[in-house]
Protein backbone atom coordinates (compact mmCIF):
# COMPACT_ATOMS: atom_id res chain seq x y z
CA UNK A 1 0.00 0.00 0.00
CA UNK A 2 1.00 3.89 0.35
CA UNK A 3 0.54 6.41 2.64
CA UNK A 4 1.02 10.32 1.41
CA UNK A 5 -0.25 13.38 3.04
CA UNK A 6 0.09 17.08 1.48
CA UNK A 7 0.01 20.23 3.56
CA UNK A 8 -1.09 23.46 2.22
CA UNK A 9 -0.12 26.15 4.62
CA UNK A 10 -0.17 29.70 4.77
CA UNK A 11 3.65 29.26 4.72
CA UNK A 12 4.12 26.84 2.17
CA UNK A 13 3.44 23.32 1.38
CA UNK A 14 4.51 20.03 3.03
CA UNK A 15 4.62 16.88 0.99
CA UNK A 16 5.71 13.75 2.40
CA UNK A 17 5.42 9.93 0.76
CA UNK A 18 6.38 6.71 1.97
CA UNK A 19 7.86 4.49 -0.51
CA UNK A 20 6.49 0.76 -0.14
CA UNK A 21 5.34 -1.22 -2.51
CA UNK A 22 4.29 -4.88 -2.59
CA UNK A 23 2.80 -7.34 -4.78
CA UNK A 24 1.36 -9.68 -1.87
CA UNK A 25 2.81 -9.49 1.46
CA UNK A 26 5.54 -12.04 0.00
CA UNK A 27 6.83 -9.62 -2.58
CA UNK A 28 8.04 -6.16 -0.97
CA UNK A 29 10.21 -3.28 -2.84
CA UNK A 30 10.96 -0.01 -2.66
CA UNK A 31 9.73 2.83 -5.15
CA UNK A 32 9.74 6.34 -5.10
CA UNK A 33 6.26 7.56 -5.15
CA UNK A 34 7.30 11.20 -5.28
CA UNK A 35 8.01 13.27 -8.50
CA UNK A 36 9.01 16.94 -9.09
CA UNK A 37 8.62 18.64 -11.95
CA UNK A 38 10.59 22.01 -11.40
CA UNK A 39 12.37 25.26 -12.73
CA UNK A 40 13.45 27.24 -9.77
CA UNK A 41 12.30 30.95 -9.72
CA UNK A 42 9.28 29.64 -12.14
CA UNK A 43 7.97 26.73 -11.18
CA UNK A 44 7.87 24.07 -8.45
CA UNK A 45 5.48 21.18 -8.83
CA UNK A 46 5.53 17.85 -7.32
CA UNK A 47 3.14 14.85 -7.48
CA UNK A 48 2.75 11.67 -5.02
CA UNK A 49 1.43 9.28 -6.04
CA UNK A 50 -0.74 5.84 -4.68
CA UNK A 51 -2.60 3.05 -5.77
CA UNK A 52 -1.70 0.53 -8.99
CA UNK A 53 2.37 1.04 -9.36
CA UNK A 54 2.13 0.11 -13.00
CA UNK A 55 -0.59 2.83 -13.67
CA UNK A 56 0.84 5.52 -11.56
CA UNK A 57 4.11 4.81 -13.36
CA UNK A 58 2.07 5.17 -16.83
CA UNK A 59 0.55 8.39 -15.82
CA UNK A 60 4.01 9.83 -14.83
CA UNK A 61 5.41 8.61 -17.82
CA UNK A 62 3.09 10.63 -19.81
CA UNK A 63 3.34 14.00 -17.84
CA UNK A 64 7.17 13.50 -18.63
CA UNK A 65 6.70 12.51 -22.35
CA UNK A 66 3.97 15.34 -22.71
CA UNK A 67 0.04 14.99 -24.12
CA UNK A 68 -0.50 16.39 -27.07
CA UNK A 69 -4.04 19.06 -26.98
CA UNK A 70 -6.36 17.78 -29.14
CA UNK A 71 -7.43 21.37 -30.11
CA UNK A 72 -4.36 23.23 -30.42
CA UNK A 73 -1.73 20.92 -31.08
CA UNK A 74 1.11 21.72 -28.79
CA UNK A 75 2.50 19.31 -26.29
CA UNK A 76 1.38 20.15 -23.30
CA UNK A 77 3.60 18.96 -19.64
CA UNK A 78 3.81 19.63 -16.10
CA UNK A 79 7.24 22.08 -17.63
CA UNK A 80 4.60 24.10 -19.30
CA UNK A 81 1.09 24.52 -18.53
CA UNK A 82 0.65 27.81 -17.24
CA UNK A 83 -1.80 27.42 -13.99
CA UNK A 84 -1.80 24.80 -11.28
CA UNK A 85 -5.30 24.34 -12.15
CA UNK A 86 -4.65 23.51 -15.70
CA UNK A 87 -1.54 21.11 -14.35
CA UNK A 88 -4.31 19.51 -12.28
CA UNK A 89 -6.60 18.84 -15.68
CA UNK A 90 -3.13 17.67 -17.07
CA UNK A 91 -2.78 15.15 -15.13
CA UNK A 92 -6.31 14.16 -14.91
CA UNK A 93 -6.04 13.86 -18.78
CA UNK A 94 -3.20 11.69 -18.17
CA UNK A 95 -5.04 9.48 -15.68
CA UNK A 96 -8.09 9.11 -18.19
CA UNK A 97 -5.65 8.19 -21.09
CA UNK A 98 -4.22 5.63 -18.86
CA UNK A 99 -7.75 4.07 -18.05
CA UNK A 100 -8.77 4.06 -21.82
CA UNK A 101 -5.58 2.36 -22.98
CA UNK A 102 -5.50 -0.15 -19.90
CA UNK A 103 -8.90 -0.53 -18.25
CA UNK A 104 -10.12 -3.19 -20.02
CA UNK A 105 -7.21 -5.18 -20.19
CA UNK A 106 -6.94 -5.33 -16.25
CA UNK A 107 -10.52 -5.83 -15.87
CA UNK A 108 -9.73 -9.09 -17.84
CA UNK A 109 -7.63 -9.51 -14.80
CA UNK A 110 -9.78 -8.92 -12.18
CA UNK A 111 -7.24 -5.80 -11.32
CA UNK A 112 -9.26 -2.46 -10.63
CA UNK A 113 -8.45 0.97 -12.40
CA UNK A 114 -6.85 2.05 -8.46
CA UNK A 115 -4.57 5.31 -8.58
CA UNK A 116 -4.91 8.76 -6.57
CA UNK A 117 -2.11 11.56 -6.93
CA UNK A 118 -1.33 14.38 -4.61
CA UNK A 119 -0.16 17.34 -6.92
CA UNK A 120 1.29 20.69 -4.98
CA UNK A 121 2.84 23.71 -6.04
CA UNK A 122 3.61 27.19 -7.74
CA UNK A 123 3.56 28.86 -10.46
CA UNK A 124 5.28 32.19 -11.07
CA UNK A 125 3.40 34.84 -10.53
CA UNK A 126 0.46 32.48 -9.33
CA UNK A 127 -0.79 30.90 -5.29
CA UNK A 128 0.56 27.84 -3.98
CA UNK A 129 -2.47 24.97 -4.71
CA UNK A 130 -2.95 21.34 -3.74
CA UNK A 131 -4.70 19.17 -5.14
CA UNK A 132 -6.22 15.31 -4.83
CA UNK A 133 -6.55 13.46 -8.67
CA UNK A 134 -9.17 10.21 -8.20
CA UNK A 135 -9.09 7.41 -10.96
CA UNK A 136 -12.05 8.69 -12.39
CA UNK A 137 -9.44 11.99 -13.50
CA UNK A 138 -11.81 14.29 -11.18
CA UNK A 139 -9.76 16.33 -8.63
CA UNK A 140 -10.66 18.33 -5.38
CA UNK A 141 -8.44 20.97 -3.94
CA UNK A 142 -6.90 21.95 -0.48
CA UNK A 143 -8.26 25.02 1.07
CA UNK A 144 -8.02 26.91 4.57
CA UNK A 145 -10.55 25.12 6.04
CA UNK A 146 -9.26 21.47 5.00
CA UNK A 147 -6.02 21.98 4.50
CA UNK A 148 -4.44 18.56 4.09
CA UNK A 149 -5.06 15.85 1.75
CA UNK A 150 -3.96 12.16 1.97
CA UNK A 151 -3.89 8.93 -0.71
CA UNK A 152 -3.02 5.24 0.41
CA UNK A 153 -3.66 4.15 3.89
CA UNK A 154 -4.95 7.17 5.49
CA UNK A 155 -6.58 6.57 8.68
CA UNK A 156 -3.98 5.36 11.25
CA UNK A 157 -2.44 8.83 10.18
CA UNK A 158 -5.93 11.24 10.58
CA UNK A 159 -6.42 11.52 14.05
CA UNK A 160 -3.16 14.21 14.56
CA UNK A 161 -3.68 15.98 11.80
CA UNK A 162 -7.48 16.49 11.88
CA UNK A 163 -6.68 17.87 15.71
CA UNK A 164 -3.28 19.65 15.02
CA UNK A 165 -2.88 21.25 11.57
CA UNK A 166 -4.46 24.25 10.39
CA UNK A 167 -3.92 27.24 7.60
CA UNK A 168 -1.91 29.07 10.51
CA UNK A 169 0.71 26.07 11.12
CA UNK A 170 4.28 26.92 10.54
CA UNK A 171 6.01 24.81 8.13
CA UNK A 172 8.96 23.20 10.30
CA UNK A 173 5.55 21.93 12.33
CA UNK A 174 4.08 21.06 10.16
CA UNK A 175 6.81 18.61 8.72
CA UNK A 176 6.96 17.16 12.26
CA UNK A 177 3.04 16.44 12.14
CA UNK A 178 3.32 14.97 8.38
CA UNK A 179 6.48 12.42 10.64
CA UNK A 180 4.55 11.59 13.16
CA UNK A 181 1.10 11.03 11.12
CA UNK A 182 3.56 8.54 8.71
CA UNK A 183 4.98 7.12 11.99
CA UNK A 184 1.23 6.19 13.32
CA UNK A 185 0.68 4.64 9.67
CA UNK A 186 4.07 2.75 9.65
CA UNK A 187 3.30 1.37 13.10
CA UNK A 188 0.17 -0.37 11.78
CA UNK A 189 0.28 -0.99 8.46
CA UNK A 190 3.33 -2.79 6.83
CA UNK A 191 2.87 -2.33 3.85
CA UNK A 192 3.38 1.19 4.36
CA UNK A 193 7.67 1.37 5.03
CA UNK A 194 10.51 3.45 5.15
CA UNK A 195 12.69 5.16 3.53
CA UNK A 196 10.05 8.44 3.41
CA UNK A 197 10.64 11.01 0.43
CA UNK A 198 9.97 15.06 2.62
CA UNK A 199 9.49 17.86 0.33
CA UNK A 200 9.28 21.03 1.98
CA UNK A 201 8.30 24.32 -0.02
CA UNK A 202 8.25 28.08 1.03
CA UNK A 203 5.03 30.65 -0.71
CA UNK A 204 6.66 32.16 -3.35
CA UNK A 205 10.08 30.91 -2.95
CA UNK A 206 9.57 29.00 -6.90
CA UNK A 207 12.04 26.69 -5.93
CA UNK A 208 12.38 23.59 -3.08
CA UNK A 209 13.34 24.63 0.67
CA UNK A 210 13.92 20.57 1.92
CA UNK A 211 13.94 17.87 -0.45
CA UNK A 212 14.93 14.94 1.60
CA UNK A 213 15.50 10.75 1.91
CA UNK A 214 14.76 9.62 5.42
CA UNK A 215 15.73 6.65 6.74
CA UNK A 216 15.19 4.22 9.09
CA UNK A 217 18.22 5.45 11.05
CA UNK A 218 17.99 9.15 10.93
CA UNK A 219 18.31 10.67 14.17
CA UNK A 220 15.84 13.15 13.61
CA UNK A 221 13.02 10.74 12.77
CA UNK A 222 13.89 8.41 15.53
CA UNK A 223 13.90 11.80 18.02
CA UNK A 224 10.14 12.16 16.75
CA UNK A 225 9.10 8.44 16.85
CA UNK A 226 10.34 7.69 20.22
CA UNK A 227 9.40 11.08 21.56
CA UNK A 228 6.05 10.55 20.32
CA UNK A 229 5.50 7.36 21.71
CA UNK A 230 6.41 8.99 24.97
CA UNK A 231 4.57 11.79 24.82
CA UNK A 232 1.13 10.06 24.03
CA UNK A 233 1.73 7.04 26.85
CA UNK A 234 2.26 10.01 29.48
CA UNK A 235 -0.54 12.49 28.09
CA UNK A 236 -2.78 9.93 28.75
CA UNK A 237 -1.53 8.81 32.19
CA UNK A 238 -1.73 12.28 33.32
CA UNK A 239 -5.61 12.28 32.04
CA UNK A 240 -7.40 11.76 35.59
CA UNK A 241 -8.66 8.25 36.45
CA UNK A 242 -12.50 7.60 35.71
CA UNK A 243 -14.83 8.88 38.75
CA UNK A 244 -17.14 5.73 38.18
CA UNK A 245 -18.42 3.36 40.98
CA UNK A 246 -20.75 0.67 40.63
CA UNK A 247 -22.87 1.28 37.84
CA UNK A 248 -25.86 -0.89 39.94
CA UNK A 249 -26.39 2.04 42.48
CA UNK A 250 -24.60 -0.43 45.40
CA UNK A 251 -21.27 1.72 45.52
CA UNK A 252 -18.50 0.35 46.91
CA UNK A 253 -17.02 -1.80 43.81
CA UNK A 254 -14.90 1.30 43.58
CA UNK A 255 -11.45 0.72 40.88
CA UNK A 256 -8.08 0.63 42.53
CA UNK B 1 -21.17 1.78 11.04
CA UNK B 2 -19.57 0.59 14.80
CA UNK B 3 -16.53 0.97 16.98
CA UNK B 4 -16.12 -1.94 19.56
CA UNK B 5 -12.97 -2.74 21.88
CA UNK B 6 -11.99 -5.10 23.94
CA UNK B 7 -9.34 -5.74 26.50
CA UNK B 8 -8.46 -8.17 28.01
CA UNK B 9 -5.71 -7.43 31.48
CA UNK B 10 -4.03 -9.37 34.15
CA UNK B 11 -6.65 -7.24 36.26
CA UNK B 12 -9.23 -7.63 34.05
CA UNK B 13 -11.94 -6.71 31.12
CA UNK B 14 -12.62 -3.77 29.44
CA UNK B 15 -15.35 -3.62 26.74
CA UNK B 16 -16.72 -0.60 25.36
CA UNK B 17 -18.75 0.22 21.93
CA UNK B 18 -20.49 2.90 20.38
CA UNK B 19 -24.22 3.20 19.74
CA UNK B 20 -24.54 4.11 16.33
CA UNK B 21 -26.14 2.15 13.06
CA UNK B 22 -27.26 3.61 9.79
CA UNK B 23 -29.01 2.44 6.69
CA UNK B 24 -27.00 4.93 4.16
CA UNK B 25 -25.85 8.43 5.82
CA UNK B 26 -29.48 9.78 5.59
CA UNK B 27 -31.02 6.85 8.36
CA UNK B 28 -29.23 7.29 11.39
CA UNK B 29 -30.13 5.24 14.49
CA UNK B 30 -28.49 4.48 18.28
CA UNK B 31 -28.99 0.71 19.06
CA UNK B 32 -26.87 -1.03 22.02
CA UNK B 33 -24.44 -3.10 20.93
CA UNK B 34 -23.42 -4.67 23.91
CA UNK B 35 -25.28 -7.34 25.31
CA UNK B 36 -24.50 -8.92 29.10
CA UNK B 37 -25.23 -12.84 30.10
CA UNK B 38 -24.24 -12.99 33.76
CA UNK B 39 -25.59 -14.56 37.05
CA UNK B 40 -23.52 -12.70 40.02
CA UNK B 41 -21.17 -15.17 41.69
CA UNK B 42 -21.21 -18.07 38.65
CA UNK B 43 -20.53 -16.20 35.17
CA UNK B 44 -19.90 -12.90 33.53
CA UNK B 45 -19.96 -12.88 29.90
CA UNK B 46 -20.58 -9.50 27.59
CA UNK B 47 -20.86 -9.76 23.83
CA UNK B 48 -20.27 -6.53 21.33
CA UNK B 49 -21.34 -6.63 17.76
CA UNK B 50 -20.44 -5.37 14.51
CA UNK B 51 -22.05 -5.37 11.27
CA UNK B 52 -25.32 -5.84 9.39
CA UNK B 53 -27.68 -4.97 12.62
CA UNK B 54 -30.23 -7.72 11.33
CA UNK B 55 -27.92 -10.45 11.21
CA UNK B 56 -26.15 -9.37 14.54
CA UNK B 57 -29.49 -9.54 16.48
CA UNK B 58 -30.06 -12.74 14.69
CA UNK B 59 -27.22 -13.97 16.58
CA UNK B 60 -28.26 -12.30 20.05
CA UNK B 61 -31.64 -13.90 19.98
CA UNK B 62 -29.99 -17.34 18.76
CA UNK B 63 -27.88 -17.09 21.86
CA UNK B 64 -30.19 -15.90 24.20
CA UNK B 65 -32.83 -18.51 22.96
CA UNK B 66 -30.73 -21.26 23.16
CA UNK B 67 -28.95 -23.69 20.14
CA UNK B 68 -29.57 -27.30 20.70
CA UNK B 69 -26.92 -29.59 20.24
CA UNK B 70 -27.48 -32.22 17.47
CA UNK B 71 -25.87 -34.89 19.61
CA UNK B 72 -27.15 -34.62 23.32
CA UNK B 73 -30.49 -32.69 22.86
CA UNK B 74 -29.99 -30.07 25.54
CA UNK B 75 -30.07 -26.35 24.35
CA UNK B 76 -27.13 -24.49 25.20
CA UNK B 77 -27.42 -20.74 26.11
CA UNK B 78 -24.33 -18.64 27.19
CA UNK B 79 -26.10 -19.01 30.58
CA UNK B 80 -25.17 -22.86 30.50
CA UNK B 81 -22.21 -23.28 28.29
CA UNK B 82 -19.26 -24.25 31.09
CA UNK B 83 -16.63 -22.60 29.72
CA UNK B 84 -15.64 -19.48 27.65
CA UNK B 85 -13.72 -21.77 24.86
CA UNK B 86 -17.75 -23.31 24.31
CA UNK B 87 -19.17 -19.71 24.51
CA UNK B 88 -16.59 -19.05 21.69
CA UNK B 89 -17.83 -22.00 19.91
CA UNK B 90 -22.02 -21.62 20.87
CA UNK B 91 -21.51 -17.57 19.48
CA UNK B 92 -19.59 -19.08 16.32
CA UNK B 93 -22.28 -21.78 15.60
CA UNK B 94 -25.18 -19.09 15.80
CA UNK B 95 -23.24 -16.83 13.72
CA UNK B 96 -23.02 -20.25 11.20
CA UNK B 97 -27.17 -20.72 11.63
CA UNK B 98 -28.04 -17.55 10.83
CA UNK B 99 -26.00 -17.70 7.47
CA UNK B 100 -27.22 -20.97 6.53
CA UNK B 101 -30.69 -19.08 7.27
CA UNK B 102 -30.09 -15.61 5.38
CA UNK B 103 -26.73 -15.46 3.26
CA UNK B 104 -28.90 -16.66 0.18
CA UNK B 105 -31.73 -14.19 0.42
CA UNK B 106 -28.61 -11.56 1.35
CA UNK B 107 -26.92 -12.44 -1.95
CA UNK B 108 -29.56 -12.00 -3.89
CA UNK B 109 -29.61 -8.18 -2.43
CA UNK B 110 -26.19 -7.97 -3.17
CA UNK B 111 -25.71 -7.45 0.41
CA UNK B 112 -22.76 -9.27 1.84
CA UNK B 113 -23.14 -11.56 5.15
CA UNK B 114 -21.23 -9.06 7.49
CA UNK B 115 -21.13 -9.26 10.89
CA UNK B 116 -18.34 -9.88 13.69
CA UNK B 117 -18.37 -10.08 17.56
CA UNK B 118 -15.79 -9.65 20.27
CA UNK B 119 -17.02 -12.30 23.44
CA UNK B 120 -15.40 -11.63 26.63
CA UNK B 121 -15.66 -13.04 30.23
CA UNK B 122 -15.43 -15.32 32.86
CA UNK B 123 -16.98 -18.35 33.97
CA UNK B 124 -16.37 -19.75 38.33
CA UNK B 125 -13.34 -21.75 38.32
CA UNK B 126 -12.18 -20.79 34.88
CA UNK B 127 -10.26 -18.13 33.39
CA UNK B 128 -10.54 -14.95 31.91
CA UNK B 129 -11.20 -14.94 28.25
CA UNK B 130 -11.46 -12.23 25.37
CA UNK B 131 -12.53 -13.62 21.50
CA UNK B 132 -13.02 -12.17 18.51
CA UNK B 133 -15.61 -14.58 16.65
CA UNK B 134 -15.63 -13.80 12.55
CA UNK B 135 -18.59 -13.79 9.86
CA UNK B 136 -17.21 -17.68 9.19
CA UNK B 137 -18.02 -18.32 12.85
CA UNK B 138 -14.13 -19.06 13.39
CA UNK B 139 -12.73 -17.08 16.56
CA UNK B 140 -9.31 -15.62 18.01
CA UNK B 141 -8.14 -15.05 20.81
CA UNK B 142 -6.69 -12.04 23.15
CA UNK B 143 -3.68 -12.82 24.59
CA UNK B 144 -0.47 -11.47 26.65
CA UNK B 145 1.40 -9.99 23.20
CA UNK B 146 -1.95 -8.97 22.43
CA UNK B 147 -4.30 -7.68 24.79
CA UNK B 148 -6.80 -5.58 22.55
CA UNK B 149 -9.39 -6.94 19.84
CA UNK B 150 -11.35 -4.46 17.90
CA UNK B 151 -14.20 -4.76 15.28
CA UNK B 152 -15.71 -2.49 13.02
CA UNK B 153 -13.91 0.96 12.27
CA UNK B 154 -10.59 0.12 14.09
CA UNK B 155 -7.74 2.23 12.53
CA UNK B 156 -8.40 5.77 13.64
CA UNK B 157 -8.30 4.54 17.24
CA UNK B 158 -5.07 1.59 16.97
CA UNK B 159 -2.09 3.90 17.23
CA UNK B 160 -2.95 4.73 21.07
CA UNK B 161 -3.33 1.10 22.21
CA UNK B 162 -0.76 0.22 20.04
CA UNK B 163 1.27 2.31 21.90
CA UNK B 164 0.24 2.15 25.43
CA UNK B 165 -2.01 -1.17 26.17
CA UNK B 166 -0.25 -3.98 27.55
CA UNK B 167 -0.87 -6.86 29.73
CA UNK B 168 -0.05 -5.03 32.92
CA UNK B 169 -2.08 -1.74 31.97
CA UNK B 170 -4.59 -1.74 35.22
CA UNK B 171 -8.27 -1.01 34.27
CA UNK B 172 -8.63 2.62 35.11
CA UNK B 173 -6.00 3.38 33.00
CA UNK B 174 -7.90 0.58 30.35
CA UNK B 175 -10.73 2.09 30.06
CA UNK B 176 -8.91 5.91 29.64
CA UNK B 177 -7.21 4.53 26.81
CA UNK B 178 -10.66 3.02 25.50
CA UNK B 179 -12.13 6.06 25.52
CA UNK B 180 -9.19 7.93 24.08
CA UNK B 181 -9.43 5.08 21.14
CA UNK B 182 -13.34 5.49 20.75
CA UNK B 183 -12.77 9.55 20.55
CA UNK B 184 -10.15 9.29 18.00
CA UNK B 185 -12.98 7.45 15.78
CA UNK B 186 -15.48 9.22 16.75
CA UNK B 187 -14.16 12.52 15.10
CA UNK B 188 -12.92 10.84 12.01
CA UNK B 189 -15.74 8.82 11.33
CA UNK B 190 -19.38 9.74 11.39
CA UNK B 191 -21.33 6.69 11.33
CA UNK B 192 -19.88 5.80 14.71
CA UNK B 193 -21.76 8.21 16.98
CA UNK B 194 -22.14 8.73 20.57
CA UNK B 195 -23.25 7.24 23.18
CA UNK B 196 -21.04 4.70 24.49
CA UNK B 197 -21.14 1.73 26.87
CA UNK B 198 -18.75 1.05 29.13
CA UNK B 199 -17.83 -2.52 30.63
CA UNK B 200 -15.58 -3.05 33.56
CA UNK B 201 -15.12 -6.06 34.83
CA UNK B 202 -11.98 -7.28 37.52
CA UNK B 203 -10.75 -10.65 37.12
CA UNK B 204 -12.30 -13.42 39.19
CA UNK B 205 -15.21 -11.05 40.49
CA UNK B 206 -17.53 -12.53 38.88
CA UNK B 207 -20.11 -9.64 38.68
CA UNK B 208 -19.45 -6.40 36.92
CA UNK B 209 -18.13 -3.51 38.16
CA UNK B 210 -18.79 -0.56 36.00
CA UNK B 211 -21.10 -0.71 33.63
CA UNK B 212 -22.22 2.90 32.13
CA UNK B 213 -23.83 4.57 29.38
CA UNK B 214 -21.63 7.59 28.49
CA UNK B 215 -23.81 10.43 26.87
CA UNK B 216 -22.02 13.45 24.69
CA UNK B 217 -22.37 15.44 27.43
CA UNK B 218 -20.76 13.40 30.46
CA UNK B 219 -18.28 15.33 32.21
CA UNK B 220 -15.50 12.62 32.60
CA UNK B 221 -15.45 12.06 28.95
CA UNK B 222 -15.93 15.68 27.98
CA UNK B 223 -12.61 15.75 30.33
CA UNK B 224 -10.76 12.68 28.18
CA UNK B 225 -12.04 14.54 24.70
CA UNK B 226 -10.34 18.32 25.53
CA UNK B 227 -7.55 16.64 27.76
CA UNK B 228 -6.34 14.61 25.36
CA UNK B 229 -6.56 17.13 22.42
CA UNK B 230 -4.45 19.72 24.04
CA UNK B 231 -2.10 17.04 25.67
CA UNK B 232 -1.72 15.78 21.87
CA UNK B 233 -1.30 19.27 20.83
CA UNK B 234 1.32 20.47 22.96
CA UNK B 235 3.51 16.84 22.85
CA UNK B 236 3.91 17.83 18.97
CA UNK B 237 5.15 21.26 19.74
CA UNK B 238 7.29 19.83 22.53
CA UNK B 239 9.23 18.00 19.98
CA UNK B 240 12.32 19.77 18.40
CA UNK B 241 11.81 20.94 15.06
CA UNK B 242 13.64 19.24 12.04
CA UNK B 243 17.46 20.33 11.64
CA UNK B 244 17.65 19.83 8.10
CA UNK B 245 18.66 23.11 5.39
CA UNK B 246 18.71 22.49 1.71
CA UNK B 247 19.38 19.19 0.58
CA UNK B 248 21.18 20.13 -2.62
CA UNK B 249 23.98 20.94 -0.11
CA UNK B 250 23.80 24.79 -1.02
CA UNK B 251 22.75 25.54 2.79
CA UNK B 252 21.15 28.98 3.84
CA UNK B 253 17.74 28.00 3.28
CA UNK B 254 17.04 27.17 6.70
CA UNK B 255 13.57 27.41 7.48
CA UNK B 256 12.17 29.53 10.63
Amino acid sequence: MTYCVGLRLRDGLVMLSDTRTNAGVDNISTFKKMHRFSAPGERMITIMTAGNLAIAQSVINLLEEGIEDEKTGTVETLMNVPTMFQAAQLVGTAVRRTYETDHAALAAQDVSFDVSLLLGGQIAGRGLRLFEVYSAGNFIEATEDTVFLQIGEHKYGKPILDRAATYDTGLYNAAKLSLISMDSTLRSNLTVGMPVDLLIYRTDALEVAVERRIHEDDPYFQTIRSGWSTALREAYQTLPPPPWTNGDGQGGHRLQ
